[in-house]
């Protein structure tokens, strides 16, 4: 890249950061300070990293606080919008909705959807007011898995088997909206991801496995996600939760899973004995 | 019942019983106990608590030996078998199968069936033996849900929504061969059942509850499961998982699920505010 633009290049608009947990926020935050661009990080109480607003302009935000948060994002000229990290999603009663909230919330209805549901009418109503909302993988260079093993190690055929079982397993557990995950060893299914998030359910799965050749994780987008938010991320923590957890390897969907660090990923997973591969999308 | 069977009601048969974990084979046991009809315990290691034997013949046997236990059960002239209580499904090479065990999965295969598959195998391979097999429920009595509430307590209408798209998922998971049981609070799933069992799935959504009203556990049968092996059953234990993990109270199908100590089961539902009711199959 060159210091400056070229004259008929606009300069990139400012970048608004709606920050949850994980460590996507600060990978953005830091991608847009090394190419130079604006950046306001609205970071999610109880969900967001501190590191994710460091050395940047920033607010913190409770999720029900709407009004506030559209406020913010417009006193700091934001226009393009990324969601990045997840949230865990609290009941209504714990998001105390103000004025704002509760009208969105009245209008697509709340506990009628699911999390992906949710996540869809969000990014709409923010395109409603007018922001520009943008898919995290768009900003990172290189940020969804290629098609085939990330690293030095390959599934053999038995935990191809287990990929395919858990592939079609995790998609059918993502069109009834109840996670993007799975644990599968030797056909047997350890594990699914329901609420508690892919590191809970490595977390727990080093407790149920079986002896003999270890497991697979299986991560998909769910079928109709909204690509823009809670797109399949993984990174060094999850292969460092996955080799804890006596696992051989982790399948992601190529094209369709956010892989942070890669290179990190593909070290960690070379010095494990794990493997990482990019899989077709059923 | 009268002290002595009319002279041409034949004395049932010798019951064995393939005792597996939790305690319907001590219930089992004692319900022989006071009919006066003898059995044979075959425990299972690693699955079988211990008070299933106590006081009655038995013989303790690992799940891959096949040869030893068919000749245990021969030995004891049993004809009529029940199966009792779930065994943490192990890997092949955790099951060391002698060559009876193997000849059996050979012919089926084992990784090819989930578990359901396999239980309905296995009870066949009884019946090819020569056994007759009869369900847990048949020779308990009252043992299965009833509709309707079994306590005083009752759902209000978020709690009936929770049921309703908790057995919708179950019913789901279950036709996938996972598991029987997920928690939904408030419209969120937050746990689902697979390997680990009901109890685990309970203890951690006690981690999982949002604020504001309790979830519900639903507990329904996988489409198609083999009626007299693995049946999903509730007991005293299971309310006061629910309880402790914030629920506000169980469904479980009507005419499908076995209820343990089903006074218990009210009497610690009642006492907890929670309720345990019977809903009719989907």
């Amino acid at each position: 890249m060159s210091d400056k633009p070229p004259a008929d290049t606009p300069k990139a608009a400012k970048l608004g950061i709606i920050a949850g947990d994980g460590g996507l926020p600060r990978r953005l935050v830091d991608s847009c300070l090394a190419a130079g661009r604006e950046v306001f990080v609205l970071a999610l109480e109880g969900a967001a990293e501190p590191a994710a607003v460091e050395g940047v302009a920033y607010a913190w935000c409770r999720l029900g606080a709407a009004a506030r948060g559209l406020a913010l994002l417009r006193q700091n000229n934001v226009t393009d919008l990324v969601l990045a990290g997840g949230v865990r999603r609290p009941s209504l009663a714990m998001l105390r909705p103000d004025w704002r909230a509760a009208k969105f919330f009245a209008r697509v209805g709340y506990k009628a959807l699911g999390d992906d549901g949710l996540l869809s009418a969000v990014v709409s109503e923010f395109e409603r007011e007018g922001f520009r909302v943008i898919g995290a993988d768009e900003l990172l260079a290189a940020g969804l898995a290629p098609e085939g093993p990330l690293g030095h190690h390959r599934p053999d055929a038995e935990a191809l088997a287990d990929i395919e079982h858990g592939q079609r397993i995790a998609s059918a557990l993502g069109s009834l909206d109840i996670g993007q995950a799975v644990v599968v060893q030797q056909g047997l299914v350890l594990g699914v991801e329901a609420i508690e998030g892919t590191d809970a359910l490595l977390r727990r799965c080093a407790d149920l496995r079986r002896d003999g050749p270890g497991g697979v994780l299986v991560k998909v987008e769910k079928p109709g996600q909204e690509q823009r938010a809670d797109r399949p991320t993984i990174g060094p923590q999850t292969v460092a939760l996955a080799a804890a957890a006596g696992l051989r390897g982790i399948a992601i969907e190529a094209g369709a899973t956010i892989v942070l660090d890669r290179e990190e990923v593909a070290h960690t997973a070379d010095r494990a004995g794990l493997f990482v591969i990019g899989i077709r999308r059923r």
